[in-house]
């Protein structure tokens, strides 16, 4: 080509700019590589030396913010060969052999999700332990359980809390179960069709500590679904975020006032001392946005791309940083707000029985007696219409009043109609019942 | 409630049009659950054996096309319910004892999914060996491999087609690892807090083959990260499966011609007999677009919704049932044209060596004689340039024409000059070398 | 080609199923462009009136669901075009002449979505109608206005009910600039080059009512734009509508209790009759799910297509017949409900002044007598904080007490300290202050 | 409240590191807010020089980056604030009497968006330009037009490129449509209620150029239509570019050679000094999925949000400045590459008449002389097979044969066998003949 490159098209094109990021993961690779290309003795010992030292030196300056990068660096690959050759001339040069970027960037790409995979693994473990040291916490305060928003039975505000704790759960074994599929060696693969070096992947393998190695060059070089599956995973631990964002500026409206947020997490103003705005929860919840969007350009950037390397692949570092950037900051201020959560036991007493949250024990203990479901149901029906006609709750029925509504009534009624014994005769697996909470929080380690 | 529900409310809340297709997983899970209530004595033996035969009945109408709709059947479960008591009468609202359609819905969707999926993992099986077997029945042939749709160096076809293969393993482990979050029993969760009878789930989840039962019944009802899951693993492989289509559509244009569609599986015109449209591949390629639709329309549904059970998760069939459909039928017809391909052996023979792909070998053979590699690739630009001035290929230049180049050019340079021997040296895991497919096809089994 | 088109692959590939409800438009596009082939003698006097004469046969058989469709109908216009040739013999086949199926669809579509905008920019209309009604007739009722889904400051539902209103008028502009860009006649681009006939495109756009007439068929054929643009405005109105869903459920909830749901458009339990799940609400909210999905699939399905047509659009139909259809259901189920919620006045009233949402009227108060802005939010913040302390509300701090706050206290600020007069305050444009209200109904109409 | 913000919420929170280039639209609010404060005797004449001096004084700090931000600057907005109370004490805090933080950001994000729309439409005008200017510049090349990638009929390169401008013409109209939405202005909006001061709202409007007021502050302060639209619009954007890209990667391919791509605008390599890859093209091609997502990304975030301002729609900003960023840049690129690509005309014009483009030709001939349609196309295609089995084009075939097909052809047949006739011949609005170019050409003013 005889023209040089626009000034235009090189701002358009570098990606200097965001993934210098990788530059830890950028040396460490090219260590590696440089290391089995002198044990392969395709350098020499010597060459390999000053190639080592002079990239250690590259990552201090990058370390400490001294790396003076140049308009013409087209990414961080480039910058640090670059700098490379500067230091120790043209055998510089010779780390690049049997190597091309395709491979390089998809190696780099690799070994920042597998680290990041597992900071993030670790933020959600953490996260379930502040929600399983909750429920323990709160082990015996009683809440409404909802359905459509609306009150359907009592619970132990502990199994909503650990409803959470198996989401994420959840969440962990996908990363875990993603984290085999990036835990891939793809250098060696060439530009994509190999290379025709007598080169050792198993010891960069081991080097790096890659439990597998890419089989096929052509896949290797054009292979990001192991970007597009941690972006989905991530998009679902948004989501997860968001469902909790959304109980928790529910609870600590002044109309549930389930909670109160701590200061130090909420923003207030002068005027109104009493005022705690939920912004963390808002912010975490508004983010699920960009982890969705993320998702949606990485398989719209892939969609109908041909084999192998394609420039359109660049495009895939930006939502890659923006989730992981996302999702490291949501589960740290989480993490920090959770044990800070002050639940208003009182009030969670309160509403856990009003709105006739029992009227499902009176159909049971019916049922117990004998009388058929549907018949039983019925029966609680006309109760219910009974205590709304009379501003009543169901405890404030005399057992002689009830005796109208079913014979089967007797003394013992009272004993089911109260939030305590609900929740505590819900013991099959999974259930709301104090029982199933110890399961839990031993299944967890809490 | 005084007033009955209004019929436009009726309309827009029914789900039965298509939840209907549930029916044999609704039935299995009632009956595995009516079994259950007889064992632990909640129903009598004479109820379940009245229950069961009904309910097999009802599958046989359903299976024939013999069940009759009502307006009034707001989904599959109540249809059913509401034919079993028209069978059998009171004793039929029994089977609904200790359940809820809350967590009856989980364990349909569950079912469903799970059977599903194993479908799906046998069809990715079925078109990997495809992949494999065309590989295999091609294994000499060499094409040109592109990056940026450039030609860059000979590779063999089986290694292109191989690449997808690669794909679609990690589309089976990806499947196979969320069975694993899709085989939990939420069934005993009853509405939202789990139920105060008798229950033994550890039986049921037996019946129905479940490995693993809920433990927190407020997640099991509203947990829906099984379908996201199985979605986002639906739309990666019709990302990939966009990919393969682009290549095909590619190698099909008359500007390639690297493949002849087999008759029929192209549409074509009486006027042009020769043209044989992709359709096949351009609607596999299209469908990425609802398989990506689908997993943002579930993940924005679920956004932001508190806990357990809202109204909202009935949306959840239609893009699971669409994206099982369009994954199913676009394998199916895949899986049917692959082994129809025919290769054109002669015009992939001509495009591997065409754009100078052998360029890189002749740098590598300066290289094993001691040119370094910058120099080696300066010189072979130059020679690059002579040839494009003269219009003639590398193959084309007489050794001593070569030698002005550099000296280091001698007789053996000749046995470079092929696609055969740049695809045989690249012999390093992964490269193109035909060891490396056949290290492939045993990793498959082919 | 020699063979036939494999079953799998008709059965893959057929429209029919899905697009035989574009009939109407495709029959009336055939019937103005057979008027136009014969006015300019391309076709017989005769002709035309057999062709036409079949045609409406055709849609009646159509209307009457007497049309048997068969296997190899591909699509809506091979299946009327071979009916029509079963009617009336080889005639039928001069219809084809001067058009494409390419650029037949393309018409058939763009007839479809302009009645349907037309449909639900009226449906849109009767919604904004609704709230503006409801608005007028809850014109007194105050409460509490929310940021942070906290209270702030009164205001008067009528002004939230409009706020909707005002979202409406802007979905209804979107649709209405849009259907410009529907309202554009593509038939007479042929297959994408045009075509040889001396056709009158102007006559047939007068037909069929088009304002515009396509300027380039190699566009024409290919350009999905306009519904895209639908599947667009469509997402807009789809998260408004989840907007007023979530604020629906919100009031509709025990803890805020605003709201009464009609019976008729909830649903509820034998058992809990006075429970009344938003069902309706919350399938609007998820269907935003399916509106954001159809959007995302289309623009991914267009993603990097090469000119002009190709077989990907086939797949524009499903979700943009799933989006319209979604709108038209949402809508109309929420113009029923609409006027049939009942707002409960005193708990509305009761909540608009709790929370100290008239602490701003306080420091207004303070900064009309003078007290520099900064130092009134200190003033009423500890006023605030005094209440808090003593569980009293503003309003019952007796002057004397007020004055040791701030000495510019007098007596007239009593009346400051009431829901109406903070309200009517806000006299500036936009503001909640009933003269605004006015205004707003009078804009719309109402 | 009592307790700090906790530094980790603080650095969650904050917007300022990126909204901070909304500086000149926040200064150019203030200082219009501020001229209406005086001009209504809200604030003193005096004041408001004091405050407007300083604004000016900010906004040059901020244009030489000499504005010194502190970690508590938790948005633009608070860091103007906090400068010029620095700068002027306690009168600056006067400047946000009648004005909120949520109607502040509104108003800055909209003339943001109002300026970014009219820069945008300019580009999209310089490229509708560029792309019109290249159909004049090669207006009589005549090339192949490809359905299903398959060539079909010639066609101009002129008529193909000039399709891209009718694109660009709807891209053109879709933000100057969704402009006047943008054009409304929220300030005097309050938080949510609008203002108790005696503000005059259509004064600002003129002064900041606002066509429009909003009518209702609750709507206004939670409403981010405007940027979804715009979003939206970009989304279709680089939809359209990522087909021109296609198409271009397509023609720069050493198959179809349709095209030499300018050095200055591709990428190579020292050793394949005649390979382009055209990287511009691709990347441009893969930001499709950054504009997609970033779509996707703000509509899930509002989805489900109750009135009126939620901290979520802090998450608006980010995807706009990127889609914005996006578009901007990949526009400038192309608008630059595009006026020096470099046709192949030997290349398209071989290509325009091989695959039997002229077939169609033939059939319209035998029409012309009284052939039925269907018959005209038999004969037609048996001339195609014959062509296919004797290795030869059309136009090869003597008269004498061609009669053996049909005694209708006549001697003049030959002058339908060219491109230039098949393309003159389709005259009718919108056809490829040279006709239409002038119109489309007259009708962009080129």
């Amino acid at each position: 080509m005889a023209e040089p490159t626009d000034r235009l098209v090189e701002k358009f094109t570098t990606s200097f700019p965001f993934d210098q990021r990788l530059y830890p993961y950028d040396i460490a690779g090219s260590i590696a590589h440089c290391q089995m290309l002198a044990k392969q003795r395709i350098i020499s010992q010597s060459e390999q030396k000053r190639i080592i030292t002079a990239l250690e030196q590259i990552r201090i300056e990058l370390d400490e913010g001294r790396f003076r990068a140049l308009p013409t660096d087209e990414d961080i690959h480039m910058a640090v060969e670059r700098r490379l050759i500067e230091k120790i001339g043209a055998v510089g040069g010779k780390l690049h052999t049997a190597r091309s970027r395709n491979d390089q960037v998809a190696v780099d790409l690799r070994l920042f999700l597998r680290a990041e995979t597992d900071a993030i693994v670790s933020q959600l473990h953490a996260l379930q332990r502040a929600f399983a040291t909750g429920a323990k916490r709160n082990r015996t305060l009683a809440m409404p359980g909802y359905t459509h928003l609306q009150p359907a039975q009592p619970v132990l505000l502990a199994h909503h809390l650990l409803a959470y704790a198996q989401m994420l759960g959840r969440d962990i074994d996908r990363f875990r179960d993603l984290r085999k599929r990036i835990d891939v060696l793809p250098l060696g693969s060439g530009a994509l069709a190999g290379t025709t070096f007598p080169i050792d992947r198993a010891f960069v393998a081991r080097k790096l500590g890659f439990k597998h190695i890419s089989e096929n060059s052509m896949d290797a070089v054009g292979d990001r679904d192991f970007a597009v599956e941690f972006l989905a995973a991530g998009a679902i631990v948004g989501m997860h975020l968001s469902r909790f964002s959304e109980d928790l500026i529910l609870w600590a409206s002044q109309e549930f006032h389930f909670v109160d947020l701590p200061d130090a997490f909420a923003t207030g103003s002068s005027i109104m001392p009493q005022k705690k705005n939920p912004d963390v929860a808002e912010l975490v919840r508004g983010k699920s946005g960009r982890l969705f969007g993320n998702l949606m350009a990485l398989l719209t950037t892939l969609k109908g791309l041909p084999l192998t390397y394609n420039r359109d692949l660049q495009e895939d570092k930006e939502p890659v940083f923006d989730s992981v950037d996302t999702l490291k900051a949501s589960l740290q201020v989480l993490n920090a707000m959770l044990p800070k959560l002050r639940f208003n036991a009182a009030r969670l007493a309160t509403a856990a029985t009003s709105g006739f949250t029992l009227a499902t024990e009176l159909a049971d203990y019916l049922s117990t007696k004998g009388v058929p479901f549907r018949d039983a149901h019925a029966v609680v029906g006309a109760i219910v219409r009974h205590c709304l006609e009379h501003h009543i709750g169901l405890e404030d029925i005399p057992l002689v009043e009830l005796r109208r509504f079913s014979s089967r009534f007797e003394a013992d009624v009272t004993s089911w109609l109260s939030s305590v014994a609900a929740i505590e005769r819900r013991r099959a697996i999974g259930g709301t019942a104090s029982i199933n909470i110890d399961r839990q929080l031993k299944g967890l380690g809490v």
